[in-house]
């Protein structure tokens, strides 16, 4: 991997636009952006300029105009990737992006790789490795939540203290390992009192730091919701209820990078991910209750499950019959409560613009907690949100509270709470220095997986990968 | 209009990618944005630092940080709208870019209207109108002929072209008005011999100028093409086969402005929109032969006409038979050459695949000018690009030549012309004083419309409307 060669990207979004940024970084850049740029004002060498400056002037293909642009010149060490970077501010016509990158693919740049200007930042020690995975996070945020993550990531507060306590750590390794060379003088220079007491420090951290990643996750990725019930008891009609009023935001962020859109509602600013299902069913038929098995496995991935009923099979039936619906229905209800122990079970009635006050009446009455509606009338769907707001139970970040979403970090942090939890065993049975240090020098990779600190190209690979092209 | 109050808007296209330039402009937008900037070294004041200079640092809503950015401060008069401007170069999150639009309009600011910023580059003398309408059709450019002709007209060498004409005219009218204060005299201020010199030149620069529309509509919109021939000789093969090598470009002008995107095929930098068109043939079906009139109407709108044949007609045929063929063909030929006497039209036969070498001669040699093909296996279609090419006989154009590609433009000049025509039956008919005044002042007018030294609200907003919003 050459870290130093010039490259180029578009990096804003690709199609027509006002403006359009391509950006160029690496050795020699400002050179040759200087040999294809003529200065609107005076005869300026963009080598001679001051850093952080911004100028007006055209890019030329010998003597074709290809646009009139903004050029932004950042010098070594004091950029964004910590190399020269010159930025092109040019109209945003995608003619006129291709024509200049071409151009500078011809003076010997080439297509930078999704990421490589992050990764290069990271290489040059401009962010560490957490802060660089922020940046990728950042761009795909879309609400609030996920934004307050991202964004405290990337200010660095979570790296440093994962750094902290690994060169606490670091320290008393040191010292360990120190005395593996005096072992048969049986010294102790690092002290085992205070050495516990670190352990158990560091262990209790890492212990909060992965207990906030399910927090974190979900804040990140939204709240998984199933919507599960029989046939035609309106699930579709609900979810296109609650997803109507929101449809701009949702159809604004199609292009992240979810592999797939599922239909995404955010309320509060926290993001709610809802999960298709088929209707469920008591039925002998094999095929459909192969159906209705999958429904359940979906609506184990959920955190939240709304379970739907038809409010309407009460109409017109008398108090008898609509006894008996009742009771099958409460059985219902119990059966998914015991399928679902570990869930936020919401119990919803629908098409209630069917039923008589009395009916509603008797509805309410017969099943406790019972949220009715009529998703067809777009009535009940704010006091549904706002359930589902309680039930998250999630409010505004504060500014200083550490949470971890990324999985790389979470698995990190485990591995490198159960080597610290052998430390600490160690310690406890007296076992001697050298195994100890061992134990010791895993934690140490691990915490430093997080933040960079310890790397392999795979990994660095892997990170990079799932950036957009131009950051 | 308010053309001072501070303004905003998102100046990259929508959607997500590495980079969003949010974009401010108008009065106080300086220290608007310095309330909401926290450099990140130092103590920046952004009203005290220099134009044209970059700033790392935070946006945040009090003590809610929103995102880490490059903010740009442009300072009035050097900037493009002649105002202070202060570019904002977020994360391209959607949510960052409208959180950061949010909190500008709560301090103040209101969303830009297309083009608005043009506009007050506009009015503010930065540049002309003509080269205003430029920077649109710069960013809708999808073309190297398209860009080129933008691009030579945002650089202003049309605009003063015509700004020194109506300067030279002008001088004439203000002496020739003077005559009219000294009328009873009989004097005559303006030299009639040279005022001739004057108005013929006008004159044949106005024709000249008017005479490039033509030309220059047909590089900016592409040069239509109507495919046409009897029902299934194949039009759509040939016309996927047409766009499908060059699908990638196709596929990435969406978006324009055009309203319905037509097919539209780049060759050799010159754009080829094609019409689609419905099959024809001899018919007595009142219902069909309207679809064929219609087909004729389309192609009336063409500036090339492919007629296609399919050749497969002769296969298996005896001689005898193919001469028939052949007879019936030629008789179509010649009604679609009566039909569309100023079209350049080309005879193509498909299908040559299914045809033995002794048929493919016959073909040949029966009718003149035939270019074979087949659209199946992809076979000629490069040959008839290089036809199209060479009946378009367009190249690149040079950097110096002027071409009219606006028909707001096309119409300015002809009118101008008009009036131009008056004043010089005027002065041969030696018409009085007066009577050439009011001519001239008209063609000064009509000049005038096009560098915008003479607008109307009705016609800056019809103009600026169709801009795209950032620009």
């Amino acid at each position: 991997m050459n870290t130093k060669d010039p490259i180029i990207a578009l990096a804003t979004p690709s199609g027509m636009g006002a403006i359009a940024i391509i950006r160029l970084s690496g050795k020699g850049v400002i050179t040759i952006a200087n040999s294809c740029f003529k200065p609107k004002f005076g005869k300026k060498n963009l080598s001679e300029l001051k850093s952080h400056t911004i100028h007006l002037g055209t890019i030329h293909n010998e003597n074709n105009h290809i646009d009139e642009v903004l050029l932004s010149v950042f010098k070594n060490p004091n950029s964004y990737t910590g190399e020269d970077i010159v930025e092109i501010n040019c109209h945003g016509s995608v003619f006129i992006q291709q024509e200049i990158i071409q151009l500078f693919l011809k003076n010997g740049l080439r297509n930078a790789s999704p990421g490589e200007f992050t990764l290069r930042a990271f290489l040059n020690g401009k962010i560490d490795l957490s802060q660089a995975e922020a940046v990728a996070d950042l761009i795909a945020s879309d609400s609030k939540a996920s934004h307050q993550i991202a964004m405290q990531q990337m200010r660095g507060g979570f790296s440093n203290e994962i750094e902290q306590l690994r060169q606490e750590l670091l320290n008393f390794a040191s010292l360990i390992e120190l005395e593996l060379d005096f072992a048969e003088e049986d010294v102790e220079f690092a002290n085992r009192d205070d050495f516990k007491k670190l352990v158990s420090k560091i262990s209790s951290v890492l212990k909060e730091l992965i207990a906030s990643f399910a927090y974190g996750n979900v804040l990140k990725n939204g709240i998984p919701v199933a919507i599960i019930g029989e046939p035609n008891v309106g699930k579709s009609t609900l979810l296109n209820a609650l997803l109507n009023e929101e449809k701009a935001i949702v159809s604004e962020i199609a292009g992240t990078t979810r592999d797939a859109i599922e239909d995404e509602l955010i309320i509060d600013g926290v993001a709610y991910r809802f999960i298709d299902t088929a209707g469920i069913r008591d039925t002998q038929d094999i095929i459909e209750s192969i159906g209705i098995q999958k429904t359940f496995e979906k609506a184990a991935q959920a955190q939240v499950i709304i379970y739907l009923l038809d409010g309407s099979i009460l109409k017109g039936k008398s108090n008898e019959q609509q006894k008996l619906v009742l009771e099958s229905t409460q059985t219902e209800i119990q059966n998914i409560e015991i399928k679902f122990p570990d869930k936020k079970i919401l119990i919803v009635a629908n098409k209630t613009d069917l039923l008589s006050k009395k009916e509603i009446s008797n509805l309410k009455s017969q099943i406790s907690n019972l949220l009715l509606l009529s998703a067809k009338n777009k009535e009940g769907i704010i006091k549904l949100k706002n359930e589902l707001t309680a039930l998250a139970n999630i409010g505004v970040l504060s500014n200083n509270q550490t949470i971890v979403s990324n999985s790389r970090h979470f698995e990190a942090l485990s591995n490198a709470l159960k080597e610290i939890n052998n430390v600490q065993k160690g310690i406890n049975n007296k076992l001697s220095s050298d195994l100890i240090a061992i134990d010791i020098r895993e934690a140490l990779s691990y915490l430093g997986e997080i933040t960079g600190k310890v790397t392999t190209e795979d990994l660095l690979g892997n990170i990079f990968a799932n950036f957009c092209i131009g950051k």
